[in-house]
């Protein structure tokens, strides 16, 4: 199943994406469906108001998360080549909601910095809640995965030690376009070994697999729910692979008018053109 | 003014403190009357059904801000007896709403660590929306005060370089009991000079004086709308003076039981009972 979350003249709703045609489910948006314990079977069987996907006009999947969880460090050819091992622990940082953006929505790109840069990244969506899970119990807590790029600000991330005020910035990181659950992927999931890519302007800037995080999307869930109750609509973007614009020499940001197009095989791609935010003068 | 979110039979719901009464101002919670551009005549005459201050049931002052933006390194006494220098920029990182608990609750111990140190800070909430800020328009965004205490959980803060998973435990962080708005404060605010403290089972751990931030509420509004439009309700914790008990020699920790005073003089008192989770069998 594919569910996403669409703009309509009437706001956003929920819907299962049935080849030509997207079907209402009668929820707002993909985080109000999750909240339903029944939601797989209540969307499978959705027939709302129709409409023709080529016209979908996409909103971030989930608008509002309670909690963005990002994961560094986590992809095992890009540590590699740095020459480093493999951590003991996930390295986590945060984003707010809205940081978020359509799957073919403007990234803004701020006044404040030239320093923009992409991060190709498999998000898991939480589809129930988890505390203290076995294996099961997390991989039955994956409602899904779906598409991230992790547009980073990298002179404020390494501002200071703590990464966040780089990866805060509003509408920078697309999300969507579409929540596919584990069943849809190959080996039925709820592992994914997928190819991610990012390009710019249609060159690869990054290209690895799914297969090379080294704590995989049901590791994640489990540690994360030694912390804090994951809840439906939660997403945790899983690390990106070697190939970001920091570490190239010269290196290579983000500008004005670039199409960033991120892609997960069997998952889907998001296509985004990065727009300068304007010049505003100070708020009085 | 001072305002506050409690806890009554019919859900919870914002008042106004006034002497020996709280008023309620018709807004489920102080977040929600936060995001009224009214909120302060709006309050100031509100005469909803009225409650005895004395049998207060205190919920987090905001329940669920969209952002909790922290601020770490900030105090100047604490950077000196460090032998570190001042820093350039204010370090950054973030809790997720269901760490809040209100200002008498308990605050939970998790299973998984035994050093679970204490952080008493200042909160600034947001009052209006605050986006590329001058320093007046980053004093009028500032809706009032409150105290915070950071609780950290220091094995998880220190698993990796980024501080977060220590950070994010659930109901771990007291937040209220009111909003105290900056006329309230000596100097008519919005700069404010005043002792804090935290204090376990009676014993001063920490006692030093927001006059020693380096970066003050002003400064770190106007910083932090660089980067992303802080919204009504948004709270920015700033930071921790010396003392925490991980620092001390041998270390010291909270244990099941122990009462947790975070005192702030001018804006209020948080006292909360640690209370060790009860090991969970593992969800299935």
């Amino acid at each position: 199943m594919r569910l996403a979350t669409v703009r309509t003249s009437e706001g956003t709703r929920a819907v299962r994406l049935a080849g030509d045609t997207a079907v209402e489910t009668g929820h707002a948006d993909v985080g109000a469906l999750l909240r339903d314990p029944g939601w797989r079977a209540r969307a499978a069987v959705a027939d709302g108001p129709a409409h023709p996907v080529a016209g979908l006009d996409y909103a971030p999947l989930v608008p509002a998360p309670e909690k963005i969880i990002c994961v560094g460090m986590n992809y095992r050819d890009h540590i590699a080549e740095m020459g480093r091992q493999p951590p003991e622990y996930p390295t986590l940082f945060a984003k707010f909601p809205p940081t978020l953006v359509g799957a073919y929505d403007d990234v803004r790109l701020p006044t404040v910095s030239e320093a923009v840069d992409w991060e190709a990244e498999l998000a898991v969506v939480i589809g129930a809640p988890a505390r203290h899970c076995d294996e099961a119990a997390a991989s039955a807590a994956i409602g899904g995965y779906t598409v991230l790029n992790d547009v980073s600000v990298r002179d404020y991330q390494n501002r200071t030690l703590q990464w966040l005020q780089g990866k805060m910035f509003e509408a920078t990181t697309p999300l969507g376009p579409a929540l596919v659950t584990p069943d849809e992927l190959p080996g039925g999931g709820p592992g994914i070994t997928a190819e991610i890519s990012t390009e710019v302007d249609g060159e690869v800037m990054q290209r690895s697999d799914t297969g090379q995080l080294v704590f995989d999307p049901v590791t994640l869930v489990r540690y994360l729910s030694e912390i804090i109750t994951l809840n439906p609509g939660d997403v945790i973007a899983t690390g990106t692979p070697g190939g970001v614009g920091h570490a190239r020499k010269p290196p290579r940001y983000l500008t004005d008018g670039a199409v960033l197009t991120t892609r997960i095989a069997g998952v889907g791609e998001c296509r985004n053109t990065c727009r300068k935010e304007k010049p505003a003068s100070p708020a009085r």
